[in-house]
């Protein structure tokens, strides 16, 4: 049987890599396109089996691409405070970027099923948690907007063209190796024997693991079609930024008392808890659960001091 | 007293002519910037100060577009069957143009109020009749959905950066000197003594002239804030394309009879017709009826052979 192929942009990124080990793990021959540095044996140990280090642009995926039997659209900036600084260049990566993946979808290779990882900031500021995909959708940043406006490209090209589509709304993705975010900032924070944090500690996030949040990608794929259906990737748990740093600080072994500032960043909206019942019906649950998830965390970055 | 400037992008398109016209007439100094061959006296006549020619892009909006106090982004395609055909296109003259435009206020003219004509389209198949601003938008074609994210793009820069936006959603605009759509088609067609129309003839459509449209773009200008409000631009009426061919018809002095194919064109709804409640709330009133509009259209046209 000849293998089936998956096509990830942004294969280098932190979500990309995962999904391609997610794939190459089921039986997909993957080809990644994006931009990063790393050897041959990264790759390998990612499952990615050709590499295109480019811009992922309509001329770069016609040239690279091939004919896929999925694309997962993974490139694309992920930081609301880039948004903010930088909207038009934000707009570049996660707007028109998304429209030159469903261009060379339509064009190249209609029948190829396309996940598109798109992100909670759609929500925004939401009413009531736990937020279910039905819920209105209110950015409150320029990322938060990007990512809605993407969504609807991958809507249109669904209604207008028939073309295969899902769409996966991430919480907050996490796990060894990222270099950013709550938990990278805390850990280096420790490190430096600080202890002054942003916000109130009262703000409510959904934490799911990497490797979950791949699991359900490719099951994603799975349910792409003209539909466009939406899906929350998120634990289905909301915890407090107080209680996840209090693990943090149990883990690494800190007696140091929490202090936090409370003013919030900008964009930054005050409640994220997802509804994962239809990503439940589809037969995904996640495996790692917060603490776990926390703990392997601050391990990692201790082994890697 | 130094004079206000507004720079129109698409100046010498359709709808740009007419509001460079209106602005100079309320004793703006006009600038335009887009594509097109027009001589000096044609740029005097609708009011043109300066005219750039050439894309709108950051690039040339921060060489061209100085600092003017009004921005009125006419700029992109308007046509639905360009957007089925080549979506992409459309995508970079309707969204990544509207993109460029905003970024370009953020920077380099934040105090500058922006009008954005967009379009009865993202409102697609409408449930009822007549449409209201806070109906639900479900854009039917390529077109309606760059459209409605152009809007979006104009919302997240009003929330985000306080940018001062208005946007005043057009729907059939036409008038002396519209060479394409309904109008300019019958006419043609008569001419060749032709007598078959697309689709059922039973299909709604709000006509307004352009001068009516211009004069709420201007008035749109003085509404623009950070709150983004969005404004129907419409006469109110729903008119059966029927009704205005047999008007046609009348006023050419044919005595054809007409005949429909049944046959409706991809990505066109059936039924378009504004309430326009907030426009005359702001003091707005259209002044052509459509059977005015009508006889002056087919008489321009008649004139022109």
């Amino acid at each position: 049987m000849v293998s089936r192929t998956v096509l990830v942009t942004g294969a280098h990124g932190f979500i990309g890599r995962h999904v391609c080990r997610a794939f190459n793990t089921h039986g997909y021959s993957v080809t990644g396109i994006g931009h990063g540095d790393w050897t041959v044996e990264e790759q390998r140990y990612y499952g990615v089996s050709k590499w295109h280090c480019a811009d992922v642009t309509l001329d770069s995926l016609v040239a690279y691409g091939g004919i896929p039997d999925v694309l997962i659209h993974c490139a694309g900036s992920g930081s609301v405070a880039f948004s903010m600084e930088k909207p038009f260049d934000d707009h570049l990566r996660n707007v028109t970027c998304t429209a030159a993946v469903l261009e060379y979808i339509r064009t190249a290779a209609p029948n190829a099923a396309l996940v598109y990882p798109s992100s909670a900031a759609v929500y925004g500021n939401a009413r009531r948690l736990p937020i279910h995909e039905s819920d209105p959708t209110r950015p409150s940043s320029p990322y938060g907007f990007h990512k809605l406006i993407a969504e609807q490209l991958c809507r249109s090209y669904a209604i207008n063209y028939g073309l295969s589509i899902a769409i996966v709304r991430c919480f907050s993705i996490y796990g060894e190796g990222l270099r950013k975010q709550l938990l990278w900032d805390a850990c280096r924070k420790l490190n430096r024997k600080e202890y002054e944090f942003f916000g109130s500690g009262g703000e409510i996030r959904d934490w799911l693991h990497v490797t979950d949040i791949s699991s359900l990608l490719f099951l994603a794929s799975k349910h792409a079609s003209s539909a466009c259906p939406i899906v929350n990737g998120g634990s289905g748990e909301g915890i407090p930024v107080r209680e996840i740093l209090k693990e943090v600080i149990r883990t690494y072994g800190s007696a140091l008392a929490l202090h936090f500032s409370g003013q919030s960043r900008a964009g930054d909206p005050p409640g994220f808890q997802a509804n994962i019942g239809l990503a439940l019906e589809w037969g995904w649950t996640p495996t790692i659960t917060w603490r776990q998830g926390v703990h392997q965390y601050v391990r990692w970055f201790l082994a890697a001091q």
